[in-house]
């Protein structure tokens, strides 16, 4: 299995914090060492950054803790191979263009023989992560060929979930830049941190971090991931079925399947 | 303008020296200071590294001068800005999946009032270097939905870099991972190294490599580049109107419009 991390805030805001938590588990605190990436919106471009070196060795992961990059969307990952070789290639996010925007999505799970059709988007790795990702791109592509709103897309992205998840274990994180999209069908976390912000101590590695003084009282962040990455923090559980639309850090929509 | 950097070898070989040379002139032997990027293709995945801030000040160019990633095949790119903001989203080079495969871009030029159909592709940012990049990859897609040799795209390269070079300065590396192309409009250089090697210092920094000790006698390692990158050697330039294809460091083919 793998672990995810997410982030959408209404300012650009580094995730520095929560991912030097969530790499220690690439590795350190957790089994996830086989590889690791997180891309950061920064407008309309996407900035990458992978390893297929387990995280808490990477020259590269080490960079992105000392670099502070801001950002309104975060998605990141950390890897436990189970389909396909430990390599760049099956490494996590994916991301294609679809109506000039970059997409961005990570998988944790696993999905048994899983082929879907083969259309305009295609893996370039073995994972069946990678072939949800294009299988998704392509039923909104075939769906609608001009760009439309995230609440037409919902519906798709509902349906094709729901059917990943009759397969095995589908979390994902998806955006495009503009939103940020979760399926929860096991495990995923949330927490919204907004004015007044306290302190926050990570668990798996010797960090605290005092919130009030990185923030102004309008920022709203929210982070999600596949485990709590703090103490003295309440994280509120996902649903097995339930999915969540976020916008600047805010909740848009929020639903569960069948429900 | 901006420069670019290719290379194509038959072994993984570290691309640290010429880029070392390379980003000094992003801000300070040269003036191309509004971004660079580089593409290093490890088997079918790509790692990219970007910043729009000046590669001689960047953290990020520091850190791939350190880390010695090999690969078979780079394109880099370092951007003076014509078309379009200093920002991620308009620095070279450009990377898009076709048939499963990563496709690799970056220009050195400008093209005037350039605006090709809207097709399967569609830039993310401003620049006429990803129309181009984009556009290219539509004629292909257009032409051959499966995948095909690099025999038969060649026609369809060559004819889409004459149209744009109507338009005006058209430069260009593109890669599918497997082979490296290339089109010169204006300038372009290229230097083969392979048995006997020797020793090589920088225009740009002082900096001297002695290939013989870090290469064996059957490396064949070829980079392109705008300009020379060192003394000692003698670079070969390209005719205006040049193509060539290389795969594993060598010349598969190459030829001029009109010829």
């Amino acid at each position: 299995m793998c672990e995810l991390l997410g982030m959408s805030a209404n300012v650009p805001t580094d995730i520095n914090f929560s991912f030097t938590g969530l790499i220690q588990r690439g590795g350190r605190t957790g089994p996830h060492k086989d590889g690791w990436g997180v891309a950061f919106y920064e407008g309309r471009g996407l900035r990458l950054f992978q390893d297929s070196k387990p995280s808490a060795e990477s020259e590269v992961a080490r960079l992105v803790t000392r670099y502070p990059i801001k950002s309104e969307i975060v998605i990141g990952h950390i890897r436990q191979a189970n389909v396909g070789d430990v390599s760049l290639v099956n490494t996590h996010p994916f991301v294609r263009e679809l109506w000039g925007q970059n997409w961005c999505f990570a998988h944790n799970g696993q999905l048994a023989g899983f082929a879907p059709p083969r259309g305009h988007y295609r893996p370039v790795g073995e994972t069946d992560s990678e072939r949800a990702f294009c299988d998704l791109l392509n039923r909104i592509r075939t769906a609608y060929p001009e760009p439309v709103a995230a609440d037409l897309l919902l519906p798709i992205l509902i349906e094709a979930c729901a059917e990943y998840r009759t397969r095995g274990v589908f979390n994902c994180l998806l955006s495009d830049g503009d939103w940020l999209f979760s399926f929860c069908s096991t495990k995923l976390v949330e927490i919204t941190r907004r004015s007044p912000f306290g302190p926050a101590r990570l668990k798996d590695t010797d960090l605290t971090v005092d919130f009030q003084a990185e923030t102004t009282p309008d920022d709203v962040v929210t982070v999600l991931a596949t485990e709590p990455l703090t103490h003295d923090e309440t994280w509120e559980s996902h649903v097995a079925g339930g999915w969540s639309l976020w916008r600047l850090g805010e909740c848009v929509a929020r639903g569960q399947l069948g429900h």
